[in-house]
């Protein structure tokens, strides 16, 4: 299941300026950005566990987006 | 209005291992994915256009990931 479904991509594209935004180009873009979300969250979650804590605060998803 | 909301963000970070997310986490991180997702977005508008289409193909999502 995505948490990022292709609806969603497909709005962004649209804010982003997009006329039309072919279905194959939504669903990759949903799949990307599920990918590079994984990636932080990751991170994110590891430098919680490093300092010791069970619970992600902002701060471990900000030094996870910085690296 | 989010396109990634942050109970998204909540779910992304739970599903990559995080026992709790504080509040603050998750809405920081539904406004980092939103910034990454336009960021991306917005090149592969670009490149579209650049291409002469009024339609946003995978192979514009493929190359704003890469740069």
């Amino acid at each position: 299941m995505s948490n990022i479904p292709s609806a969603a991509a497909d709005r962004l594209l649209r804010n982003a300026g997009a006329d039309r935004v072919s279905t194959k180009a939504a669903t990759l873009f949903s799949e990307i950005l599920e990918g590079m979300a994984e990636e932080v969250a990751k991170s994110a979650v590891t430098f919680a566990e490093h300092a010791g804590r069970n619970t992600v605060k902002a701060k471990d998803i900000r030094l996870a987006k910085n690296i």
